[in-house]
């Protein structure tokens, strides 16, 4: 590795291919912007399209945009736009309603799959980790309680015990990708591989996966999948969620939430649900249409480059952060909580700390946005579409400084938001 | 009466305490929107807010926006903006998800208390209208499956049968309160007071009441409301649906698709789900905020009047279209399906044609927007907060001479979307 200095992440910007990408974003002056994997940042692209859907579809055009602006169809025009990005194809993907209700149907799905099936219908346990984002875990319990037909979740306290906890009970394996908290990525192919030995099906959740690290959910022969538009997809805060169900899935693809989106006939207004073919049922209601039609915002960066060229810079970013914060802060108690490993690390690195809290304020109020995550993990996410090395260069001395003249309040309230 | 000329009614514009809202609206120049039950039309407000939500909130201050922009507050801050055109209390609304996603959340948490209660256990019966709309029925169908414990649909063909329909095997009446077709309106205070006296919880869909309507939700003892915001209330194309609990029921309020926002410690990140007091337990998760906020600029203009002032001209409004369409359009075979009795009538006017659907096309081709439903409805939504008396005049006019002139093709093809 050369010397390490602001000159040599100067250069490594001045060679950087992704680089140009960056000025297709609008950022703020005087900020490093490392929560990318909480909010993306916004496509100058997204302003113009907003207003187009504001003044033109909807209060020109009014009704007939459904038809003509494509509103009723930009679930599965943004999916299919989105699916190349996660290793899925045509037809199989949607953007529409919230991962949480995504979760929900694709959980739903996969349980009644088994329960159908002679041969697995007594499996009856759910298996994620425990430290899986929050949300995944509750729509798996708000699911399993009402049915009440014996589904329990079993909660692995490390990745290690997934060989052996996934057996001959497992109805479903449901994990994410890459972990909200240390960044920590499994190895899908291989999990998914010994889930299908097991005779389980596996739910994969992309929210901090999607655009950051390459995803072959069809090579992988993954099941179902759920993500997160607004993370590293920059499709606008809070934007909607997708679901992809493979093709030879989508026939026996049914859950509850059968809106009239989902209807074979939505506007025949028959009095019984009958669900259309194809990725469309997974749809549930109407969508807010200019936050969905934002999203193709976020994708048209990434029609402009391939997921392999931002993962060389995402792990390029990364191995310099942290080998930064390693030799710049060594003299501090920092621990790195993201793997070393290239193929086990997302594109988010995570120190623990005895202030993490108090230190994340202080970098905030320094203009460099990192965030906090209980309990005690300072978290910095990088972008490759827009973070710079020299951004990381800065950062890490923004946080060496702050550290060397302990400039923080080691007992502010804690009021973290994702 | 008086004669009812265009003279006539533009002098009602004149007298027309509402008519400077009109100026508050965007609407495209040489058209006549009749279509405001569908989609309502786009308040100027909402293209700068929008641009604040993207440029400031998203783009300047980023992920800090959650917290400053009261992003994470904001479906509850809407609720409450909402609740008293609805005749509900603060801390009873929040706006969140689709209607269809918040009818599952109320048949769920309704069923779960009857099921809860011995003297209701045995009650499995859930009543509604084959006329209803049918995400309604979709989604009673798709929670009930999925239940699997007895519950059963009965769909009433008349508002009549609903007397002897309701009776101690009812667990839940559901119904919307103005139908989408004929705009017929129920009498909330006397079906809830009925359903009640037979042991049976009710939930009311104001997708077509609310903003167009008077509705007293307390006052008339309902026991959970959903609705939509991007008709009548002009929210935005497909802007998020609102869901109804009243503080006494809050408590007991529980329903499976239980994601982080409805967590009592969101971002405490605890491995097991436990509800929030109050309404936000009714949140399940992220939502799309910018067009979560453009519902405020429809909820804005509201502010400026009163739902007496909207029902007043409302009614003006139907009557006159109703009387010049019976009049001036005499020797043509239109029959009306929507009530004269005004305690009987929404705010929309459906006629049946034996060519209603080309009709509608020839109309919307004259810039007299109005909608088809299926089977053979003309529908044309009246908004008092834009529509004029000379709005009536010209349509009418404009039916006379299409209708007059034949000047419609029969056979055209059907494409229609709500």
């Amino acid at each position: 590795m050369p010397t390490l200095t602001r000159q040599h992440c100067l250069s490594l910007d001045q060679e950087d291919s992704l680089a140009p990408l960056r000025q297709q974003f609008s950022l703020p002056q005087g900020v490093i912007y490392l929560d990318g994997n909480s909010l993306g940042a916004m496509p100058k692209a997204a302003l113009s399209r907003a207003q187009q859907v504001i003044q033109a579809e909807w209060g020109n055009d009014l009704i007939k945009s459904w038809n003509t602006a494509g509103w009723f169809e930009l679930p599965s025009r943004l999916g299919n736009l989105l699916a190349p990005l996660i290793g899925a194809d045509e037809g199989e993907v949607v953007v529409t309603d919230s991962t949480s209700i995504n979760l929900f149907k694709a959980l739903a799905a996969a349980l009644q799959m088994q329960a159908a099936n002679p041969a697995t219908a007594a499996r009856k346990v759910i298996i994620t980790e425990r430290s899986n984002f929050p949300t995944d875990i509750y729509m798996a319990e708000g699911l399993t309680r009402w049915l009440d037909r014996g589904y329990r979740l079993h909660l692995v306290d490390s990745a290690e015990e997934l060989d052996s906890a996934i057996n001959s009970d497992t109805a479903l394996v449901m994990l994410t990708h890459v972990n909200y908290r240390s960044g920590a990525l499994h190895d899908m192919a291989a999990i998914t591989a010994h889930a299908h030995r097991q005779g389980a099906l596996i739910l994969w959740d992309l929210a901090h996966s999607a655009g950051a690290v390459p995803v072959e959910l069809n090579r992988a022969k993954a099941d179902f999948a759920v993500g997160c538009t607004y993370k590293y997809l920059n499709g606008g805060p809070g934007s909607q969620a997708f679901i992809w169900v493979p093709k030879h899935h989508q026939a026996a693809f049914h859950h509850p939430l059968s809106g009239w989106w989902g209807h074979a006939a939505p506007f025949a207004m028959q009095p019984s649900f009958e669900a259309t073919p194809g990725i469309r049922r997974a749809l549930c209601g109407t969508q807010p249409m200019v936050s969905l039609a934002m999203v193709e915002s976020g994708l048209q960066v990434f029609a402009q480059t391939t997921m392999q060229a931002i993962r060389a810079k995402s792990l390029a970013l990364t191995d310099l952060f942290i080998a930064l914060v390693e030799s710049r802060c060594a003299s501090h108690p920092l621990q790195l909580a993201t793997p070393r490993m290239h193929a086990q690390r997302g594109s988010h690195v995570s120190f623990i700390h005895p202030h993490a809290y108090a230190v994340i304020q202080a970098l905030i109020g320094r203009g460099i946005i990192g965030d906090y995550r209980e309990p005690g993990i300072m978290r910095f996410g990088f972008t490759p579409l827009y973070t710079q090395f020299v951004d990381v260069w800065d950062a890490v001395e923004g946080l060496r400084d702050i550290l060397d003249q302990q400039d923080y309040q080691p007992d502010a309230a804690r009021n973290a938001v994702t």
